[in-house]
């Protein structure tokens, strides 16, 4: 699908995509081939955040605003494509924090966004200043610029999301999660005016809990999703019963769920009106059409090329405009 | 001067050198040679420190640490030699303060000290462990733990050292100083001992008002000065009416001093009881003699090479040791 005047979605209304980090950055590169760049908004978690030696370091935010600017790391998925390590190794020389896995060219990235958060500046502005110098035209939004910080219960006692998801590996069984800040998190400017304005809205294929749980969470979101007029999807992270990537399939069995796009699809509920989910979870779609109420996409889902996220972004789109039109 | 078992000085009595930055770490690395750097004690003016992008930078601290590791940038006189930019190149082009100029593996250590002082750990225990990392023996410890800020006093308002220094370039007349957090900053742990127990003191010749005032401003350390029984030197950081670097002349002038060697003798009046002056400066030996009451060592004071910084250091502590014997 290219949009083009004439076509029955006003041009000017955005396409947004609530988005973790790198299936969601995967996803938004194959919107970005279909849609102008500049009517992209990604309303992005920052759940994640955190800070490490002083520094602000935005991990969702960075691997979208990367992987849009064409220099993520294609190995990781986060990080600088061909970024240097010689503070890393110093550090490492110095005895710092082993887990702390930042480049340089990254570090400057957590610099520039400490220094304009400590001049005043709001992590949304700080966000558009990055975006513009790296040549991003979609709209990148953290959902929020207080600070909301995404915290999980585990046998072990509460961790933070790093102390989770990076110093232990995603080891720990997920008994619940709490989104500490949540209380005074109020969408950042932009973020309830594209939802309310939006042609379309994905929800990417990030983990439910870890990702979009917490953008979900914030004060409005959810009443505006469902104020909006827009058709919405949410594309399931969790392919033949097991995640793409990341602890999801975990979380959903920990939490009580179940594990595969059905269980998915059931925890977005009446926020969808489009679920889309992959060729080999086909069986499922009955079940999530008479549970979930939502209509469904079977198409392949895994992104492992330029190829493959053009044609999911532009399948979920082309189904979501049938349904606006249909 | 080699100490041996059997001299006059008391072997495990250390030599307390006070230190600013370049002028103090290149007299630290002539000490070292002549005097075991185990038995050496550097105390460090911390009035420079700032914060940089959410980093603690001790730009003093570093200096005198990356000299004694013989890793200083010998171009410069800071920073580590060889080290990349990667992360500088970044940041420039996120558009991030242009006067922000520290290298990969400098960051490393501002990353690494900020991590640790947000763990709870002093800046004393810091720099100890850096300083233990990087193999220097000498033991480097800031004056203060507390935070401790030179504030100049200009015609254009009050600026912080670094806006006074770095950004704009020691360009602005200096009508006078603070040091903010003074009245909190107490003499950090083995500073006020080591300055009780020393077998020699020396001030290094580094500015009177922005390295050295800084340290001798911090409570107790001029009474236990006074206190002390060791013999106490300072260099004159004036050579021929010229500040060997920086803005010490300009400060002298603008403050209402003889911009001489004298000069600087005078402020330290009956701290000291010996005054090291070049042999440009000569013909001042008498009026210092005279007036301030200290012994005057005429010598060689430029030093360009290692060769000079160890006569210098030298014949300073032989200077010291015959006052003491004499």
């Amino acid at each position: 699908m290219t949009v083009r005047a004439g076509d029955s979605l006003d041009e000017a209304a955005p396409v947004v995509v609530l988005a973790g980090g790198v299936g969601a950055a995967r996803f938004l590169e194959g919107v970005v081939q279909v849609v102008p760049p500049a009517e992209v908004v990604a309303v992005v978690n920052v759940g994640d955040d955190l800070e490490v030696g002083g520094l602000h370091v935005s991990p969702d935010l960075d691997t979208v605003t990367y992987t849009l600017a064409g220099r993520v790391n294609p190995e990781t998925g986060w990080g600088v494509r061909g970024d240097s390590f010689a503070a890393l190794a110093a550090l490492e020389e110095l005895g710092g924090p082993a887990w702390f896995q930042l480049g340089d060219r990254d570090l400057a990235t957590h610099l520039f966004r400490t220094h304009r958060l400590q001049e005043g500046a709001s992590l949304s502005a700080v966000t558009a200043e990055i975006t513009r110098a790296l040549g991003v035209a979609v709209r990148v939004i953290p959902v929020t610029d207080q600070r909301l910080r995404t915290m999980v219960e585990t046998p072990e006692g509460e961790l933070s999301f790093q102390e989770y998801f990076v110093q232990r590996q995603s080891q720990d069984r997920v008994l619940g999660l709490r989104f500490a800040g949540l209380a005074e998190a109020r969408a950042a400017s932009g973020v309830l005016q594209a939802i309310l304005r939006a042609r379309a809205i994905v929800i990417a294929p990030s983990n439910p809990f870890l990702s979009i749980e917490p953008v979900l969470a914030v004060k409005g979101l959810r009443d505006c999703l469902l104020t909006s007029g827009a058709p919405k999807a949410a594309i399931s992270p969790i392919v033949g019963g097991a995640a793409v990537k990341g602890p999801a399939a975990a979380i959903l069995k920990s939490l009580g769920h179940d594990v595969s796009a059905l269980g998915v699809a059931r925890l977005y509920g009446d926020l969808i009106d489009l679920f889309v989910l992959d060729e080999r979870d086909a069986a499922l779609a009955d079940a999530v059409r008479t549970e979930v109420g939502a209509e469904c996409l079977v198409t392949q889902t895994i992104m492992s090329g330029a190829a493959e996220k053009q044609a999911l972004a532009r399948a979920t789109l082309e189904a979501l405009q049938a349904l606006q039109t249909g």
